[in-house]
């Protein structure tokens, strides 16, 4: 059937870099190697001084979340989309149960919304609450569903915080189910104290968001997380590792042996806390996310765990509200609802500050932008590699292109752009999924429903 | 009235040794000098050849603790009768309410058990939960009746544990309060599961004890507990220290300037996890106490905390039980009461270990054995110095003195010495309580109720 | 021509394990995949239950080492053909000139010694002094002779030791050239005057050896070269960290994102120093190398560096001299020839303490002992990698098989086995080398001069 | 004869503060007490809403140093002068021999260029070259001569650089003789080498100078000369810790419980290094010392060190030339004499930054600006302590004074300040100087030639 030769590019792996033609056939890379003949009926893309690397994996998003009475602006069609117009071809997004929600009833709703998806995705489960049917319903999720990641958010008091037992009793059994467990680190009984005490100084706008979750705050957290899964066994990841703390509470842990992996967003490398104090209360409020931008200082620490290895993947945890549903924390920064954008230009950012500046050679973008996610979490070889029986997720980078990020010409939905202004070098050309062109040069052709839901078994079963 | 010349010794305070004579009358340092000419009637002690200290104080003592259905054996007569045979004048105990105990309640029957001291006590209070009426007898208990200084037991499951909502709590009403806040370090939630974890492995004896309690627990504590600190600008002291783990989390806050202060038991410097392993129940069982002793290495580590002053006190946690008492765990080493005893031996074994090895100079033995733990909780200079004005509260130490440690010749009740056998070079000749001579060679002279309740005042009121 | 069809096993890359065949056809792999047909007159591995892995490249070896009138037990025959028994298809030996000799020269020299290996072989220069000729012949080694690694010494004073004008004058070349500086790192200053001290306090026995280089010897000279390095924007490579010290400079360094890599010797990750204690002076002699093995605890840390990948390789520094040679320091520890055996041991002892302890996956130990110093030094996927186009150096590696290791058994030249008497788990059944079966179980067919000198172009050559 | 009485202040002294006057008599503080009565002929100072604290000591200073064929605008009688009026009773120089000058020699000359001084001095010698005869004078310095510290500089190649082999001999020397090294620490070969590259870019003016000698430079040195000191068992103080990588090592150091000691500078503690990139050449030349000022974020952690007892005295380094002086430098900023001043300032710009903002206490103030100084080189508790028996070397601080420093109104010679402009709020309102008043409320009144040599016994020979 459908054929398409990728032509004199350089073929970018997590392992090496090479000069190499890619021939895809029927959603599946067939040939790797120099001077491939197309078969008849083959679309040839030229990609003479490009880079052909796997399509990238955002391994936390929130498309279509319903959040405190609303529902993010980017469902899964268009989140996936504005993703393929990144080059990013594939998500793992949440299924978030309600306290006391069975878990395959939320794992059979968010099943059901992400039918329109352009492109592949699968799930992490959160667990956000404990008892024998959860316990139970993990066994089915990781044996029959292909669920092989837990959530666990230590913030969100009197909401879908997870306290010390359940943390407990979760970790282990997904040590008996051969899954990985996951964190989002922040101590919920801090940030609590915390948002009263700003409230009490009068402190109402967006300013004071920062100020209820301090660094430390999330440092403990992971530092506990860690230390649990240390003592019981299993391995962790913490997502969204934004400040120093956290990402040495990462670094001690690995350098004694133990199996702790950390996610970065491309906000949290790029972005500071100065922008909360902004004037204008959209421009703020659009940036309230959790954990909140840090201090200057904290990017660079960040961009060193993922050069030293310390730190494994980049995310965004695209989760995109508008001005008019941020403004419904007008007058009390912990109403804003939290969220930020970046599946589209996750890419882009990451290439432009980590590659172009030498931080990152184009193989260790590879690792942090697809292959770190797709060994982590299963997916690899399918997925994050280019290489003969991979799925025919590809992009070709253009080193020498140019954009400047906007929500104006966007194809996310929303009003706003985190990286608003931001004029980055290096961007796709063309982003292949399941061997179909999604996008070339500027023109996107995302396919609603195209999108599979790839199922990841669990670790040592395979 | 009465007084006392001690001629021809080497002072030693936390600053500096001097030779000195040293004059007392009527309880109190009248004078420091060469030379001193002793008042009519005044009883001259020789210190020839030998150190005079100022006598040690025990922060961390349970005289008399109701616990299990039983109580230790060490009454607060026995117990501080012993601790002036070792050198040691001063104790601070706790009160331990129940939950739901109203603190005043609670702080009454303490205070009337301690009638009987025979030297000198203060008492810590526990917060073993939470209301208004906890947070307003803090208050009471600060302003009125001289207790600065409040326990949090992490540990302990559905009896004494804080959770992070009652150690937030407390902690903000201790800075409000000019308090210290004190933890004991262990997650309390791993514990539990452990503890059903090695009895499900058929693990019954105490070799289980440390298996269900390892350092990674307590170092996870710790971390939280100085974290909590920190991001609510209030200084804490970790009580008993016993691992690497929890060593470096204090090491780690204080080279980022926080203020954390960190007690070690001298039981936990001498003594590795191998006991555990004995073959007979008794001995094994009599080790039996939480934070279990450690794996060897540990035990260097908190010496080079004591010599880099990143640790500051030296505490015995004395709680001793009988083997009949011990009993109770014989078929499941969960149930054997915590506890050990040492209050007698602590000086003699710092010494021994400390100054004898190189480790400390004798005024870095005086820092850690009283100095330190005067200034922390507020009882410096009455206590803790060799100083005009202050208590005569001191110890004639001879460094050339030695004595074998055995359950079978020392004054504390029980039948059991964890130091047994161990030989130490340097123990006191003298010990003065109040400038009175209340250990002469050998000859132990306490007085039944002549101990005096030491209040202690808040930060930042004097 | 030749052809070979390993058949039912499982491929193990650095990135990943899975079942495949693997077919060979003169000398490179032809195919990876399953159910492979054999040509005619292909010879058929059964590789059923077994790994198939890359062949182990041992990056740091002295074989026909001259050394204090007297050269090593193996030459390059023998040394070679011994790591051919043990799975080991490549090296990488020293050229070492004496100071004031020209590089090209003594080169030449060792180009000539090693036409009779029977494995692939590749060379450090050894940089042990420095003039304009020095950094002139550097350019032609790393341009025309394709050595693009050089090798410093800090210890060995009034020998070959670099002092630091030397060490930054031959890093800033390196960088310049985009080859790889290394060194062995022990501060040569502290091991003069220590062997003098230790001599003094009558000490002459091996015991003296490793008071004479105590752990931070080596952990400051590390520390020192990784400075350097940071301060010259030039990546290091540290060759056989054997301590914490050491490794704690490393992991320091990573975490602030500089690119350092460390070495560890199969020996430092087993082998504690208690062994020079022992009262044969032939045993505790035949254990003298440098850096020397450490107390015990070091070998637990090296293992976490591996395990983190704050560690990278692993070599065995393989320079065997036999009692006889070791003789030459009856009298005097600081006469007996430094050096110990390995490069026939290594791969099965670090699968059988790796893999068998569940340390390592078998990923992970691929990483360590071939693909990791492949991609260091430019070897990489030539060497190192199971994949179409790479070299047929592969080990077909029984998991069930085992074997005692013995002086008595080994196919390397000497008297002596510092694995004497282990018995492995984990041993190569088949090795291939260059497409042709050089082990069969057990049976060793090396070839005299069959081994190919291997060109590594500098960094951004290719 | 003389007597001085001050009245109604709060003693502040490194182990606590509390109300009490103070009586001197003859040079000597004779009484410390409330309600003193004060014998005829008494001046009365009235200390009421003060504080009364040891003089302060700044352990390094370079009063007429002759330097680059110019010489300091401080001599021993400006320079001290200039520390009486800003609470400074006591400096330690340095002796700094020129290679192969007999120590001896040069210790005579600085003891008659001191000869003028208003205030007590002591020195530090420098050893900058090595034979038997260097050797055997440390120990005439030790012995007769009350010289008890000695001082290595790791820079400055070409001149007074220490190599290690010297720092090995020196050290062990300083062990030998109860002496305390010292080291100025930054790596000498890079420093030479980053020169050179620097002017290669064409860099000439004061911006050049940090770039020159970046942080590592220093942290390498820092770790190098502990590293020495923990292997040859010696005590080691840093002078100038000026950056995190060297305070790094002086913690890690100490968290081993090795006795490692660091100093601080007044400069180093406020100022950034963009002050170099200054376009006034004068401005910029002005602050040109070594090591540099760092940038922000150094300053923090510098203070961090004092708060948590890893960092120990401030000190100045006060070393001052004029503009005329600094333009040798116009052309080339490696020329540029290095030194800036700050005898005057420190004591009120630490309490400005350090008590005023509560990073400090008022006794831990005293700490650092004194009693550790005097405890490390054996001065204490003659000068560092309020208390009987100790010299009368006091200032009388008034909390509420303030003062903007200028080289206006600076008692200091030369025509810059480093603080310029800086308003300061704590300030000397008297200074004793053996127990004369030397500045009352701005009046300056110290006498030429009035100081003493302080000799400085051997550790362990009092
Ligand atoms: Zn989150
Ligand atoms: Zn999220
Ligand atoms: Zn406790
Ligand atoms: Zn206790
Ligand atoms: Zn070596
Ligand atoms: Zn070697
Ligand atoms: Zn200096
Ligand atoms: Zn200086």
């Amino acid at each position: 059937m459908s054929s398409i030769l990728i032509q004199g590019g350089t073929v970018v792996n997590a392992d090496r870099a090479f000069k190499a033609d890619v021939l895809t056939q029927d959603g599946k890379i067939v040939a790797v190697g120099t001077d491939l003949q197309a078969p008849a009926g083959t679309t040839v893309v030229d990609a003479g001084g490009q880079y052909v690397m796997p399509g990238g994996i955002d391994p936390h998003t929130h498309m279509q979340l319903p959040f405190m009475g609303t529902v993010t602006m980017d469902d899964f069609y268009t989140g996936t989309a504005a993703g393929l117009a990144g080059g990013t071809t594939s998500i793992i997004d949440f299924v978030i149960p309600n306290p006391q929600q069975p878990l395959l009833e939320a794992y059979q709703t968010w099943r059901g919304w992400a039918e329109k998806a352009a492109g592949d995705y699968s799930f992490h489960m959160a667990i956000t609450w404990w008892d024998e049917s959860v316990k139970r319903d993990m066994g089915t999720l990781v044996n029959e569903e292909g669920i092989n990641s837990f959530k666990h958010f230590m913030a969100y008091k009197n909401a879908i915080m997870c306290d010390d037992e359940t943390l407990v009793n979760s970790f282990k059994r997904c040590l008996e189910l051969g899954a990985m467990p996951t964190v989002h680190a922040e101590n919920g009984e801090l940030v609590y104290l915390l948002q009263k005490q700003v409230a009490e100084m009068g402190i109402t706008g967006p300013e004071g968001h920062p100020l209820s979750r301090p660094p430390m705050v999330e440092g403990e957290a992971a530092n506990r997380a860690i230390a649990i899964a240390d003592v019981l066994n299993v391995p962790i990841y913490v997502v969204h590792v934004s400040c120093i703390e956290a990402a040495e509470a990462i670094c001690r842990a690995r350098a004694r042996g133990q199996r702790v992996y950390g996610e970065v967003l491309a906000g949290h490398l790029m972005i500071d806390d100065s922008i909360y104090r902004h004037p204008d209360f959209a421009t703020a409020a659009a940036h309230v996310m959790s954990p909140p931008f840090r201090p200057k200082g904290h990017q660079e620490y960040l961009w060193r765990g993922l050069q030293s290895g310390n730190l494994h993947t980049t995310a965004t945890d695209h989760c995109t509200f508008c001005a008019a549903q941020k403004a419904a924390g007008k007058d009390d920064f912990a109403k804003i609802p939290n969220g930020c954008g970046g599946v589209e230009e996750r890419m882009a950012v990451v290439w432009d500050e980590g590659v172009n500046t030498g931080r990152l050679t184009p193989s260790e973008f590879v690792a942090v932008t697809s292959a770190n996610t797709a060994k982590l979490f299963n997916l690899y070889p399918q997925k994050g590699s280019v290489s003969v029986g991979a799925d025919a997720d590809l992009v070709v980078w253009d080193p020498a292109g140019s954009k400047t990020l906007s929500a104006k010409t966007q194809f996310s939905k929303g009003d706003y752009n985190v990286f608003e202004g931001r004029t980055v070098k290096g961007i796709p050309s063309h982003t292949l999924s399941q061997g179909k062109l999604v996008f070339v040069q500027g023109d996107l052709r995302a396919e609603r429903g195209a999108g599979r839901y790839l199922k990841r078994p669990a670790f040592g079963s395979n």
